[in-house]
């Protein structure tokens, strides 16, 4: 147990809501010691594909023991499970939709456990917020070092988020895209080391310019770089691909032996 | 006096903006180790309703002591007072405009202040950023341990909030949308009491099913369920009813005795 | 160094991408106890002017010794610098492009230094995302105590934004908007001591009504008032005159003596 411990928050409240905040404050009330960093509270409503590929994209890069508490739910209400998840030596509190799962790609989860025992809950607990109602007050006794054993019983099945692959061939590798940040760069599922030299990138009928980095083309180039994930992402330097090109999560990108 | 003290945050100044970032540095700036929580600053600008119902959903979760400082504040540089608030265990730093008085819907204030003593502020006060320049350093110091009696005197009246009531006939209730979520949910001002299954409830001329959860009925249902208000409310499954119904703050929503 | 040291983030990532997360994880891997405090994620994409803005307005509040690290970096992969600076008090991590140079119209940095030491970066630096991969690390080292000059050479050389500056003439002063803020506020560079009542205020072929602050106009009234920044500001009392005037960033602004 550590003096200030780490929680972070992930949603799909969005930013004008109370929801977020709650949760704030039913942490703190449990824990008012607790350190509170939102990662995410704009992933698209009940878009836990979305929240996957962002997890995926940050959870690892913290301390070991970071708790990590995440509220995209379109099921709430529902039989849907609550876990309690340790994977990487970060902690996870999530309802058992995959959202968690894609993390697993470079390690298996050491231990999942089915939140059932009520008496770490909110006394009442509605149908609509389970994040304020169990996850904000889990998470507020674990960080205050409750044996995770205490919440349920440990499992070994759960809900897993299909991923896509991509498909290979002969000469080409085909994916698709899996991620549209911000800046409406285009981050596809082919490992990056798939870029080199003797390729050439295809997108929504356009061919994609290989190099380095984003600075290595004037503005306004399509590029194929080397994600933040590791993967090929293809962006318009200085613009936005996937307004330019209409291109979105599913789209298929191909890279193609030249000959 | 806590070692770091919990100060929440709360206004319409968007994330574009240094205004947060300036408040925050001079909280900071008066005490060091103060805790900061964003609540939210996404609040539609000087939309003093919004705000209040939002405080209404996330105030009184906090741990006792927690100091709320809220800037909405469309009369910037007029007579309106600022005030210090205890209710329910919180302490609040607002303008007069009634943005925190919905919260006393369960509990009456046991003390407000007006903001006189120009000695707790900023040595130049603007006339456009009172939240910079009174409210900010207003927290650090309150933070540090300053008897709030300092900070001016006692009042006993102050601008309330008119909040619209839901009005009772023999076999119908008649109320109201008083918020819209981030997930375009219409949260009304009916008690969520109303929801027994001899009732049926309207809303833009169409009928809502009554479900005890969002996931009890079929992507794209219109659903009356108990919002985390504790009121009723009235959702799209997995969709946005505020946009499918064209609907927002102040439509009727009615709840019908069925014979 | 201090316990619990300071950390500010701004950055032109939004909130919807994990990478202000994965910024988040590395500087708290590095140094658990950091307090971090997010300034604005909501530059929008690689305007350095948008965020250098926001730093003036924000940055020079914050304690003594705060450490900011900004990421608003078009040229991320290329061969611009990455730079520590202190300045008036504050130390700044940032990209060599002038984002923090117009902090200086106060005060001169004391002290600016090329970072060029790789063994406080990550042991892998990616070509798109050196937030991550550099800034963060840096940040936790230096907020753990690191004497910056191990970071690298200082230098006497940078990047410097160019910054419009009203142009004097004999009855009137000719300026320009230099941000737009979340209400639609138009913030000028030209100094608020301008605003005497021997002036007028034209902007978009309009004449703005003199007063002291926004409330003493009737609601929809074209306003001048002196800004947070301290400057002439332009603004529809509770409107937008961005969206009323058609208005931003580089529109003249012209106050003309009255005879």
């Amino acid at each position: 147990m550590v003096d200030n411990p780490l929680i972070t928050l992930t949603t799909d409240f969005g930013y004008d809501s109370p929801y977020v905040a709650a949760m704030k404050g039913v942490v703190l009330s449990f824990n008012p010691n607790a350190r509170l960093i939102d990662l995410s509270h704009a992933i698209p409503p009940q878009d836990v594909r979305h929240a996957a590929l962002l997890l995926s994209g940050a959870v690892l890069y913290f301390p070991e023991g970071t708790l990590h508490v995440i509220v995209i739910d379109p099921g709430v209400g529902s039989a849907r499970a609550m876990l309690y998840i340790e994977i990487g030596g970060q902690r996870l509190l999530a309802p058992d939709n995959g959202v968690w799962t894609s993390l697993a790609d470079d390690c298996e989860p050491t231990r999942v456990i089915q939140l059932r025992e009520p008496k770490y809950w909110r006394s009442v607990v509605s149908r609509t917020f389970h994040g304020r109602d169990i996850l904000a007050p889990v998470a507020g006794h674990l960080s205050l070092g409750l044996d995770p054993t205490a919440l349920g019983p440990g499992v070994t099945e759960w809900v897993r988020l299909p991923v896509p692959r991509p498909k290979r061939e002969q000469n080409r590798v085909t994916g698709q895209v899996v991620f549209v940040d911000h800046f409406g760069n285009l981050i596809s599922n082919i490992p990056g080391e798939a870029l080199h030299p003797t390729v050439r990138v295809l997108i929504a009928g356009q061919e994609a310019l290989l190099v380095p980095s984003y600075s290595a083309a004037p503005s306004g180039t399509l590029v194929a770089v080397v994600s933040s994930w590791g993967t090929l992402e293809v962006a318009i330097t200085q613009g936005n691909a996937a307004k330019h090109l209409n291109s979105g999560v599913d789209c298929p990108v191909v890279v193609e032996m030249v000959h």
